[in-house]
């Protein structure tokens, strides 16, 4: 379907012209009752229709026994009716020519095979006619743009209108959203449940929604999503690309729930859904929230636009993270201050001029410097100047008006200063007025304005940290891509060959083989089979060497003590081979060992891990983290969906905190960050061109000094068969 | 002073039966006159004095020119003047015999050495006479218990009685504290402004609001403490003695702005008062909260008490972490359980008749598995049912019901059903109900009582944590201290003689030996100042060793290329002490290099490190960290002030993440925890000893496996004396 009749399709829904509600009730309480009153109370600008072959009106609007009897056009048909009769509606609707459908009713395939049969057989014949449908199984939809001013849903409260839509897939959630919302004066310009996703979901809604002339800000409540790689593709371009790019802020819950995956390798251990939605976001710039408050916080400094004077409207991100905070109180002074600094932020150093600008407004008491107090006892005059100043400084990327009432403070007046002020400037001012109920006149000034107001310094902090990280996003730059090849033949015949021969669990032998291909320096490395053939391998390689187990039951071989560094001389060779032998039969009687690997000692890095994990319907996971023993204590790892190119790559080894590690530090020389971008890569190609690879961890890859490379010293390999479970 | 008069001077203060407004103002608007009509409009239980010379009454009740010739005994003197007419009315009330003092006016300490000379001079002469002073430059204080309603403050809204008691640092945050309570419906005990804390302070009124009968819950904002191990002392027989434990939340702000600290340890630089702070919560078992937000959330579910049905009412606080969750939306259960996880708590595993009786009275599209969803439709007994069933299991700790209103929902009678339930046990039950009006009448009747109740499934979550957190304080082990003896004397006589040499930055050779004092294992360990002598010196100690710089102006002496590890030969150690001193050289010109130390090669282990800082006040820090050059990338560091004993060490050692490490992991054997401890207990004993040494990293402590000890292998001191600073 292209997206100009999708579009068409989607506004037929959400700013229909007419509206028939087939299952409108008679009976107050019951579901097709209230959302037809809902509608009705709503003022919906269109023409309403109920549908109901046993009432002549409802609600004193004249009713109609089948849809087909509707005089009119009708744009929507909302069905209100058990799936059996739900889906003839549908059959009869599509028929009238309706151009879409939301079936708010349950039933369907959220109980059971029949439900989800009827479900299917919906959306197949709505797709044959071009008809889009949301639901079923959802709370409605809402838009309270005054040109349509249509309340299909639930809840007998219209939201306000406003710049702000709100795509949830939680019905229980959106009834408390609304009514958060109505106590926190916040607008909406569409509010849609989606229900069971039958047909339409968050992408198309997200993709309609960048179109929508009327959203300035995308809300997303998620629970799973079913598209991957497309999505990331999809909203990419809505969060940043050329044709007017939308923020779009997501809560992503069941987070802990599938923690539990048994999985093979520590990237499929740490990965999770947690991974899988954390590269999603990253990669596609949806900014996570932690909680409804901070969603709406959030949301209240991104929909912030310039109310004028400066020409067009813009929206208010901040060119870099330099924060002027201005405050009549010292402890939410250091409150911000604190908060600031936690979210990504710098206090801004003023220019001279700004300092004497300041002085020469404010009283000897005043603190000039960064946050600047104007005391208790400030009036609206040194309000205005003091943000006049600071607002204007070329150091300054926006501000924090922080204001406690006082006996002097004169709210009303402050913020009609601050509006003056945000209106002549491009750059963020987000207020914080402490109080409900003395600042009120004062909030909801601003409030009306569109300039952010909070109730505690932290959240503004916070708030204006997030707009800063979306900045960030808008202008991340793209590095030219790295020409890489590859030797993807002896790849696929190294794995042809394993599969034949049924081993799915590689160690080193094979797994380096296949990294050698994609470009990985490996060592040289060879199995033995005896303690003679292990010192004779090892002469050849040259000391010092590693010796390793190789067992197909053994996969963590240092749990085992089948490792042994820093072997010297041919006698401890032999030596080591026994000791490795003995351990592994200690360790697990039923192992069968293939003998002892002898490999080169690899020179000195830092340790890093890259590893792969595949999902359904996502694909295959990349992760990077700190390596060795400290990827299972710090979880200090970053995942991404393949495929990824050097910019993604270069963000992810720029994300773990062991990042400092690799800059070089403490007399530690800096590593070969660029090799490590570049075998990312090599990674993602590896992961698209082989779909056998289920499972893949790199551990540790020894980053050398910048220059030198790094150099895969262990790998671990899972290939896909009937019985790689396990 | 003892606590018994201490007592009686806050009593009339907070209780007062007669108060006189000192400053009382006929002129709306002034401070004096707000506070006057804010005491008279909210019905204080006593008798109300304006004292004012040129006023004959305000607010209709006669005045009195001078206190002296107010005929009744007065309890408290609220005074509104300027400093020095502030002084002379101080010792004017004192002279009448007043109880307690409250000084709102500002002007004081925090202008200037003339406004601190007043303000010293008025706690002085309250001292002697046995009055209590708070303030000056407060917001005041409120009591609104109906026995006494006093509301001394700048507010004119009086909150709600209720049994939680706020003491503030900041004013600003008084006002907005109390617009907020308003709103959710929050109610009080006592609420204290400090101000300048001339006089009481935040431990006096700690100590005051233990014995109140009428507080159940005490929260505190802080800026700065002026007592540091006593206040801990104190503390923890608030939150944890025998007499009525009550819990204590605290937000302290201030975070990042002392942290740009120098310092010439690791220790120093990442304690910071971030450090101090920290350590002085977990060490008196406050629970540190981060938002004011979060301080009610909690607040709440700590003042949670029986309604009895069970006898004497008891704080509901779990005795394990496994949460039970009731809910009627799968959305918000998810959340729930996620948050679950996050704060420290378990799902619990339902017993098998549990699940028998869920079955029995839940539809059988309901999960009857926790988080148990009773589906949309659930009506008053389907909640009560399920809620009841599961706060029966004795695999449950505690509940968290949530509720979305849907179009069956009976808020109130679901309420009312939570209350029976919660009337019956001991269990802690959490409410969310998620909608702001919707649920009002349910939330309202859950408040009356009690019940703590959220908007939010995540807050009710995370306030369930801070339950089960408190709940581990008060029931913490105590383990028999260790008996470790010293060599006092030993390390006295190192620290005078280098000190005598002007010697103040010890590295290994002294600082070693003072440790060895102190029972810490150390290498053998000898200088050499030439090739020749180092070669022989490692062949005496046994190769292999490891070979270090020597320098006052080399501290961080592997930023220099000062360390070479696994010297095996004598021809190596020639080597390696000519590599040393070229390096050294190159690293700074300056330095004025020693000669090299030869130290035997320590036995593998997992490196932590041990440290030492002090601040003024509060005394010495100690600090425990995974060690090496993880410590400043993760910074997994946790602080104490000495003295600590064996129980603290023990919590300080598993407080880190990296405690994994040293519990043994992937086959490395577990560490010996023990010494550890023994060691941290014997730091503290060092500490306290030889306040000369003013910081100290032992870094890395190399931990051996258990019952094999722990080494210092290397150390760095920083003793006190006219030029340590630098």
């Amino acid at each position: 379907m292209d997206i100009r009749a999708d579009i068409e399709a989607l506004n037929a829904i959400l700013s229909p012209k007419s509206v028939a509600v087939i299952g409108a009730s008679t009976t107050p309480g019951k579901v097709g009752h209230d959302i037809f009153a809902n509608i009705l109370k709503g003022g919906f600008t269109g023409i309403l229709y109920p549908v109901n072959p046993g009432a002549r009106a409802v609600l004193s609007v004249r009713a109609y026994p089948r849809i087909q009897e509707v005089p009119d056009p009708v744009d929507l048909a909302i069905v209100i009716l058990p799936p059996q009769p739900a889906l003839q509606a549908v059959q009869d609707a599509v028929a009238r020519g309706v151009k879409g459908v939301v079936i708010v009713s349950a039933g369907f395939r959220e109980v059971g095979p029949e439900g989800r049969a009827i479900e299917d057989r919906i959306v197949a014949l709505c797709r044959e006619a071009g008809v889009r449908v949301i639901g079923p199984n959802c709370l409605g939809v809402i838009n309270p743009t005054p040109a349509v001013r249509l309340n299909a849903s639930f809840s007998a409260r219209m939201p306000k209108a406003g710049n702000i839509s709100f795509i949830s897939q939680s019905g229980a959630l959106c009834t408390a959203v609304l009514d958060f919302a109505a106590d926190r004066n916040f607008g909406f310009s569409k509010f849609i449940s989606t229900g069971n996703k039958a047909d339409v979901d968050e992408l198309d809604l997200l993709l309609y929604l960048h179109q929508d002339p009327d959203t300035e800000v995308i809300l997303l409540y998620l629970e799973e999503l079913r598209r991957g790689p497309e999505f990331i593709r999809a909203v990419r371009e809505i969060t940043s690309g050329d044709f007017r790019p939308k923020p779009v802020l997501a809560i992503k819950s069941g987070r802990t729930a599938a923690g539990a995956r048994a999985a093979a390798s520590h990237t499929g251990s740490l990965s999770g859904t947690e991974g899988v939605y954390n590269a999603i976001f990253q990669q596609s710039g949806i900014i996570r929230v932690e909680s409804i408050d901070e969603l709406f916080d959030f949301a209240t400094a991104f929909a912030y636009k310039n109310e004028s004077e400066l020409g067009k409207l813009r929206r208010k991100v901040p060119t870099g993270n330099r924060v002027a905070i201005v405050t009549n109180a010292g402890g939410p002074g250091i409150v911000a201050t604190d908060m600031t600094m936690f979210s990504g932020l710098e206090l801004a150093q003023f220019k001279e001029e700004t300092v004497e600008t300041l002085a020469s407004h404010l009283p000897s008491t005043a603190n000039l410097k960064n946050p600047v107090d104007v005391i208790g006892d400030a009036t609206i005059d040194r309000y205005e100047n003091a943000l006049g100043a600071v607002i204007r400084d070329e150091n300054v990327d926006g501000a924090l008006v922080i204001l406690t009432p006082q006996s002097m403070t004169n709210v009303l007046g402050t913020a009609e200063a601050i509006a003056r002020i945000a209106r002549r400037s491009f750059k963020p001012i987000l207020c914080c007025f402490m109080g409900v109920i003395d600042v009120s006149a004062g909030v909801k000034y601003l409030q009306d304005r569109g300039i952010p107001v909070y109730k505690f310094p932290e959240n503004a902090a916070k708030a204006f940290g997030a707009l800063y990280r979306y900045s960030r996003w808008l202008n991340r730059q793209f590095l030219a891509e790295y020409k890489l090849s590859f030797d993807r033949e002896r790849a696929a015949k190294i794995i042809a060959d394993c599969l034949a021969r049924g081993k799915t669990r590689l160690g080193e032998l094979d797994g380096l083989g296949i990294l050698e291909a994609y470009g990985f320096p490996v060592l040289p490395t060879k199995l033995s089979r005896s303690a003679e053939e292990a010192a004779a391998v090892a002469a050849e390689i040259g000391f010092p060497v590693v010796m390793k187990i190789v067992s197909e039951q053994i996969l963590h071989k240092s749990d085992a003590g089948g490792v042994i560094v820093g072997v010297q001389t041919a006698q401890e060779a032999r030596q080591a081979f026994e000791t490795i032998l003995a351990r592994g039969r200690a360790y697990r009687e039923d192992a069968v060992i293939e003998g002892v690997l002898v490999q080169k000692m690899a020179s000195a890095g830092t340790e890093v891990i890259l590893g792969l994990s595949r999902y359904p319907v996502f694909g295959p996971l990349l992760m990077f983290g700190l390596g060795g023993i400290f990827v299972e204590v710090f979880q200090d790892v970053t995942f991404r969906l393949a495929p990824i190119g050097r910019n993604e790559a270069r963000r992810m080894v720029r994300q773990i905190r062991g990042y400092k590690l690799l800059e070089g530090f403490r007399g530690r020389p800096r590593g070969d960050i660029e090799a490590v971008e570049k075998l990312l890569v090599s990674l993602s190609h590896l992961a698209i061109d082989h779909p056998e690879i289920a499972e893949l961890d790199i551990n540790p890859l020894l980053v050398h000094p910048e220059g030198r490379g790094a150099t895969a010293a262990d790998c671990r390999m899972i290939l896909k068969s009937q019985n790689a479970a396990a």
